[in-house]
């Protein structure tokens, strides 16, 4: 008999590394799937993935795909949300989608399930999962705006590779060895080597010459925190690193918290493991943090500089936390509320 | 004959990888050299180096090492620099040190040529060289601050490996084949892999859970510029990069300035490339400005999150302009003045 919590799911953009780690996530949490679909480009048709030890067809998308099915979960990129998203709507199913199309439109709530799941009340079909490097810093955020409101952020982040995709892993590792045995190196994903290298560039640049990265975390912060007066802005860069984001954070707060406040207040809120003993060599690192689903934490020092600031150090896995769990998450909070 | 501004010169820790920069610069430059002895620990005694095509044995130093020597360019350690600098002063002649052991003493100055060479004018015999990272961060500094006063700065730090020297290069290399062959890898120069990873943690923790790197930008900073009003923060971080350091650097001014303002400000001061157009993918690289002598500074931007804000990404040849050039930069200045 089939149990009611049991839903049909599919996954849009199951091919590309976050549609892979969604599957991972779906089968690690136990997710109640009576049925999963794996939707992908032409280039995919064809391909097998695995599911709970089962093979899965991946198909391409059709008017009738989204029939029947309760949860739709996109991460194919935003011409393909702006498409087919509302198709999905129009079928009855609810589209949790982590590309950046629908993350600003008012009428769609941007969640993060740590830090506003009632935003998910309003939902009219379509929820937005945030950029990885904005999750990761909410999830941090949230309990310290809770308590001391936060004024203004600085933040500077060491993007990992894997935040670009499959394409951009292999080339890092491609450019590595090319190096090693003194070979030319080729560019296709990013516009300069990135073996052995950092660049200060994550996707297009705009009108006031940062980033659509650097304004995403403007700007998704804000309306996930529910509050337009917080000042934020933003550094972001690509390393060399295969996965794993981390961030250096610096605060200013309305009311004085210590260094030892902070912690406390880090270590009791969800999400979030505080990972801060510098004097024996712990803080969080990207290599350690990979495969995780927590936000770690260390590095936290008031700031001297001002009467009430606070630098942190925050690293999470971008393409759990920062991508694929979220996204699922989201949908477990959706099934509780039914 | 002899031409009366020739020098006798040497270079203590030479073949370290500062040192053998310091060679190599003094060559490049065509400094004035009358003469030229090499010094380094024992275990290096009886090695060979080259400058201007001949063979330099190395020695170890004794208490005579310093007699009829001009200038003496330390980049040994800060023990060594304690123990020997003085012997050095006592022989009559001028060090110039790449150690942290003088730098904050009240009666040596610490000198950037661009910056403050005005504080040579009353050295003591010992002339301290600053931290790289503080090194290229006040030469962009300085120009600003003279024309719009700069209040606080944030500032992380993305630093290569050949900043701790010809080890961790060397460390980098060995676990990026290690990985790469599915070896283990073995940390013998930092507590954690370096490779495919960032280390939140350059030199050691202080009491105040800040590093001494990190406190060395805050302390130098204000010496250098002659202003201990200025506030500063920083984050230092390691990066799988083997030579040059970048740094994020966010600015508050007490009088605004448009990213404009800034670019012309910086065009025109000395030491420093604008190499800032990011709708052509412009921007300063560590891979970029390996080899070079100026200060690259790039990605220029008004901080929306404060009135009179400015953000900048820049980027320098850490054993160069970091090390090596600058003390010979001293140097050249001494002799100058004589």
């Amino acid at each position: 008999m089939l149990k009611e919590k049991e839903k049909y799911v599919v996954v849009v953009g199951a091919t590309g590394a976050v549609g892979n780690e969604m599957i991972t996530t779906l089968e690690e949490r136990d997710f109640p799937v009576k049925s999963l679909r794996l939707f992908a480009s032409e280039r995919s048709e064809g391909k097998i993935l695995k599911f709970r030890n089962r093979d899965i067809p991946v198909e391409t998308l059709q008017e009738n795909s989204f029939e029947g099915i309760d949860i739709a979960l996109f991460s194919a990129g935003a011409d393909r949300s702006k498409i087919w998203a509302p198709v999905a709507v129009r079928s009855g199913c609810v589209v949790i989608d982590n590309s950046s199309q629908w993350r600003m439109d008012p009428g769609v709530p941007l969640v993060v399930p740590e830090v506003n799941p009632n935003d998910l009340e309003w939902h009219k079909g379509i929820i937005a999962n945030p950029n990885c490097s904005t999750i990761q810093m909410v999830v941090v955020l949230k309990p310290i705006h809770d308590v001391a409101k936060i004024k203004r952020v600085v933040v500077t982040t060491f993007q990992s590779v894997s935040g670009t995709g499959q394409k951009a892993m292999d080339e890092l590792l491609q450019q590595t060895k090319d190096l090693l045995n003194f070979r030319e190196v080729t560019c296709n994903v990013y516009p300069y080597q990135i073996a052995f290298n950092v660049l200060p560039h994550i996707d297009k640049f705009l009108e006031n010459d940062y980033t659509k990265e650097e304004m995403k975390m403007v700007n998704e912060t804000r309306k996930i925190l529910g509050d337009d007066s917080i000042r934020i802005t933003a550094t972001t860069v690509r390393v060399p690193v295969f996965k794993g984001h981390s961030e250096s954070v610096n605060i200013e707060t309305e009311k004085k918290l210590t260094a030892n406040e902070v912690r406390a207040i880090l270590s009791n809120a969800p999400g979030i493991v505080v990972f801060d003993a510098p004097h024996k060599n712990i803080y969080p690192l990207p290599i350690n943090v990979a495969g995780k689903d927590e936000t770690y934490v260390g590095r936290i020092r008031e700031d001297e500089s001002i009467e009430k600031g606070i630098n942190l150090w925050i690293v999470a896995d971008n393409l759990r936390k920062g991508a694929a769990l979220n996204a699922v998450q989201i949908a477990e909070k959706l099934i509780e509320k039914v």
